[in-house]
């Protein structure tokens, strides 16, 4: 069985480390392609172009408003060594550039060394017991495409679910592909975006594009649901910082994500 | 009066966006060229190529040991709009990459909009009151000669301090320019990775080689001593993060920062 993301992120190889991509309408959030979706083009030809498998760190600086068609992902290796190997590549759509990438990959499954994870993952009711997706009080269109490839469910105390501006900027909830395609390491940077903006507890924000999203896959994650959690602490001059944490069915850390983004209000 | 930071940053331009710098070893720690230093040399580079004056977000990648001496940046700018101009940046040593970095800069003084800051600074006693430096506990020589640039004073009931390692992987502080030197946009990434290593707090570690930093830049530090606080949360397989907060002496939050760093042990 093929699954809708591996189809939708393929990307083809044209030499030279360059890749031909094609951005579809179906991770759409409002009008726009979501951040993560484009950002796992870019991945795939990262992973096609570096020896290593899994994205240990990655950021992505969106620079230009990308669109729907044709994509080239110029990559740029920039080191291979034993444990680590690390690459540029930028997103450029109508000979413009849309998304500049740096990302050091690794291979979880070789490395080795101490282990102390803090356990301070939030307690969180079933996903059967969360909010299958915010229709009225979230500001995009119910249709938002990408709400039906991933499925996203939050808690039901979620102050700004109900309209209430909290003062709590954090979205709790849980979140696994729609067709039950497993979630790896080359897709779990596409979770780190695709919760709602945790600043909607703030500020009746209209829309909040992201300048620069860094994300760390620190383990493989098991199958069955992520449990999510995603905070804004510092709102300062129309910029805000959006902290995510990942965690797989087992209780496990799978990412940490952090990103700058603009605050536009309605 | 010229400070030591501004001469020992300085670039000259190549043309071409391409820069010359020397790595000398006054900002070392132990044998290596602190991370920040060699950042701030970049971003010198940066700032010298963009039209914007503040480094907002900047990530690098440590990609190999750098070396005393003559060193090239070669900055190709990537977009230049009203509000954001971005650039990508390779740090050249003989013929080598060393440090790949990626930056976006705005203009803190044109950025407006609502402002909401979690008021979470921890309460610290004054500066005077805090351990000047750790000797003795430090696995580095006391000689590092980046504290004698950099003035960082802990938190004097920090565990690893007393040699104990408390579980709490948090190192709290104040810094700043040991000569006098107002801290601006452009330095706040220097102090950024100028505490130690918030990991002495669980695991002895030997050294912790930094894969990638970032640094929001998030306000304009008013003078006098910067607050810091820095903690990591997830060692996982010889990996961690470390997240850092920065307030200025007005109370007002001015940078965060997260890295991924490799964990050595003795």
């Amino acid at each position: 069985m093929t699954f809708t993301f591996d189809q939708e992120v393929t990307v083809r190889p044209l030499g030279d480390d360059r890749f031909e991509a094609e951005v579809t309408d179906h991770w759409n959030i409002g009008d726009n392609p979501n951040g993560g979706y484009l950002l796992s083009l870019v991945i795939r030809a990262l992973a096609a172009s570096l020896p290593h498998p899994d994205p240990l760190t990655i950021t992505a600086h969106y620079l230009r408003r990308p669109e729907l068609g044709p994509a080239t992902i110029a990559v740029q290796p920039l080191r291979a060594g034993r444990n680590l190997s690390s690459a540029t590549a930028g997103f450029v759509q109508a000979g413009t550039e849309r998304i500049r990438v740096v990302a050091t990959f690794g291979d979880l499954d070789r490395s080795s060394g101490p282990t102390e994870l803090r356990q301070d993952r939030p307690d969180l009711v079933p996903p059967e017991q969360c909010a299958k997706r915010p229709e009225g009080f979230d500001p995009f269109p119910p249709a938002a495409e990408l709400l039906s490839r991933v499925d996203v469910r939050l808690d039901p105390t979620t102050g700004w679910l109900q309209g209430e501006q909290s003062g709590l900027a954090r979205n709790d909830g849980w979140a696994r592909f729609s067709d039950g395609r497993p979630v790896d390491t080359l897709s779990l940077p596409l979770f780190a975006d695709a919760f709602p903006p945790a600043v909607y507890g703030l500020v009746p924000a209209a829309w909040v594009p992201t300048v620069e999203l860094t994300v760390h896959v620190r383990a493989r994650p098991a199958e069955g649901w992520l449990q999510g959690s995603f905070e804004t602490r510092y709102v300062q001059n129309g910029y805000h910082d959006e902290d995510g944490r990942l965690w797989d069915s087992t209780g496990r850390l799978v990412a940490q994500s952090r990103q700058l983004a603009v605050l536009l209000l309605p």
